[in-house]
């Protein structure tokens, strides 16, 4: 992979200050509005290039490997399964495109039918989630969680730093930005119940998370190493973890969690390709003990990504109550291939493996409320004068993410849940 | 639903004895041979109805609903979806052609052309499988469990008998039988060891159980009722839950099993329907400490079904290892569906729900080597002169299932894995 360059790149598309879809980025999704039926979008400003359009107007026409209406499906499912090659080409073309300098497609005819507002789109799911894995990865957030539930002196089990834990959630419940959730209900009981009640959740909580969706599969009983992994990767997504805590602490042992994740994943709806995020690698936190030798990597697999967390009580102004970064991470994303596969585990296109929840050191860097609420012992105050435990029925849950270095941008836009009470 | 008619049926194709797939039974499944692309096919004794074919010959016009091509497919996940009074009505009017009286196939010029021999067929995944989930459903296997790793006086987690525990598994690695799997390679760290090693799995071992189909899809936020459940049911197929002990040893805190348990699952290729298995239909074990509320059934939600498990060293003869019963699941299918349905969940066609290792009281009817072998404290002598503590590379492991009562015999045919050296 080779590093963009970092000459400034302006386009001739308006691209406001502060954002996230600059002509560095360029996030392949899915959208429609009252006019279009679901395509492939590009993202720049607050335009989508509906490149359904551009690919009819022969604009992709030397890659010969895109069928006629790979634009016009409701998933990016078989556009990521061209490849690499193919993909990254698209990418190349779009952005040549948007260069302020270009006139091809800014003085050409098609323009304005090949650029739609955003703001009039609906983005759906970017792509059809085939498995959906979810890891475990932040040593603070293990640590955190080990500290509240268990031992604070042996907070980390012994397998931790030896394996990137990993269990499989629920696909069909993964949902893009914008369909709000219902409290989920179902079993807790708390230490001082006698018996197990059941009801609407007391204690739902976000879980800050970053997935990455594999644009290559593999046959059942083959591996890929650290080294190859980021080939089988097309990008990554926002991702909200819902979580009813008092359900999943009831439930987990010894299986794992399952009733208290499976009701909702939230998922921003613009992937941003590994390509956009290459001025933003960084090294990971050393690893110490040392990882088996599958486990190790040649090159650098983490990414400074800036993470945030909003809560919105219902229409009231909201409050930032996280601030976190990815690059935190103690496992990277070709280390959790790698280990995923390594006993020939097949995957496919457009399954979804998200990171865990990425808490940071400082207490403002957690990312869940049962953290930054230490288990409710320390309420979030918000701007409203209201306080958090937990989340509310009316709480709207909004994350951001993105990069920015040497003046460049690169964002993962939001992804925005309301939360509903139980049905 | 209705018991279905107990009046002796007999069939112009001739039923082998002890056959599984008699009159009574007619499994879906999807096939395909040197001339016929895949297809869905009705067993019966040692033949398979094409359905396609029927189709095409006009059996089935009276169902306005059925598509020209639905039975040109390559998985059940469409037809399913038409819904219960399509897909019984479809079986009954197989069944009424297949009646030894009934002429108007058996006389038929396309006879020849319909009726396809099961030897020269090869089975394929029947359906296309959304979302896996595992339950651990038999009280006897929970309680062995516990008691190997934990407490013999508290062998069973104290939420264990007021929910069907279950977690999310691996949809991709789902494979019919007769394909081999590889033997899977990872991490384990025994208790004598120092640190963590990395090979081939030194404890692989099957968990007999079965799974039942969903064949209507909720929406996110619904629930379904245990009354409701088995409307959402289309039937049952074996499941063999490969699970590589040392493995899931080391990786299954706190997070459940990952690696030990998503490098394969193999099935049966035949749907045995609900339908087909009403005659065997009884009540469960009964539940003490009392359900809560949306656990509690109306009717009876257990089955007879006798379940025996083979292992075959290379190509030696096979030693029965174990004879278990489906009807020993403390947690019955209604509820397994109901509690994971009850935060909201949504459910697709064509999702499978395996209902963990199905152990019966006593020794020989233990579903996995783990408890069979007793952790390897008892090793199973096998008919070669062998002994097994665990699978070896070489072995094929075959589960068989039938129900057997009043005369009528229906079954699932097998499930038969071959394990192969690790690649």
């Amino acid at each position: 992979m080779t590093k963009p360059e970092i000459s400034p790149l302006n386009s001739w598309v308006q691209v406001p200050k502060d954002s996230d879809f600059t002509i560095y980025n360029l996030p392949f999704g899915v959208f429609q509005n009252k006019r279009l039926s679901p395509r492939t979008g590009v993202a720049i400003g607050d335009k989508i290039v509906d490149l359904a359009v551009l690919h009819d107007e022969g604009f992709f026409s030397d890659l010969t490997q895109l069928p006629n209406d790979i634009f016009l499906r409701d998933s990016l499912n078989e556009f990521i399964s061209l490849g690499k090659p193919v993909t990254r080409r698209v990418r190349e073309i779009v952005q040549e495109l948007l260069k302020e300098d270009n006139e091809m497609l800014r003085d050409h005819q098609i323009r304005g039918k090949a650029m739609v507002n955003r703001k009039e789109a609906e983005m759906l799911m970017p792509v059809k989630v085939g498995d959906y894995t979810d890891f475990y990865s932040s040593m603070e957030h293990a640590t955190n969680v080990g500290t509240m539930f268990r031992d604070p002196d042996n907070a980390l089990l012994p397998n931790w730093k030896h394996i990137p834990v990993g269990y499989h959630g629920r696909a069909s419940s993964i949902i893009p930005s914008g369909v709000p959730i219902h409290r989920p209900k179902g079993q807790y009981k708390d230490p001082n119940m006698e018996k197990p009640e059941f009801g609407p959740s007391r204690r739902l909580d976000f879980e800050l998370e970053l997935a990455f969706i594999t644009g290559r599969q593999t046959k059942m009983g083959d591996s890929i190493s650290t080294d190859e992994a980021e080939d089988f990767i097309f990008g990554f997504v926002l991702f909200n973890d819902w979580s009813a805590r008092d359900i999943q602490a009831w439930e987990y042992v010894p299986l794992g969690p399952f009733l208290g994740k499976n009701f909702a994943s939230s998922i921003s709806p613009w992937i941003v390709t590994l390509e956009a995020l290459e001025h933003f690698r960084l090294q990971g936190p050393s690893q110490d003990p040392e990882v088996l030798p599958y486990l190790k990597c040649e090159k650098a697999h983490a990414f400074d990504i800036n993470l945030e967390v909003y809560i919105q009580p219902g229409s009231k102004s909201s409050t930032k109550v996280c601030s976190s970064n990815f690059k935190y991470m103690y496992w990277n994303i070709a280390q959790q291939l790698a280990h995923h596969t390594v006993n020939g585990c097949n995957i496919n296109v457009g399954d979804m493996y998200a990171s865990g929840t990425i808490s940071g050191p400082t207490e403002d860097s957690y990312g869940s409320m049962l953290e930054l609420a230490w288990k409710g012992t320390k309420p979030i105050k918000l701007e409203d004068g209201s306080e958090r435990k937990f989340i509310e029925d009316g709480d709207t849950v909004v994350m951001r993410g993105f990069c920015k270095k040497d003046g460049i941008r690169v964002g993962f836009g939001e992804v925005s849940t309301k939360v509903l009470p139980s049905k």
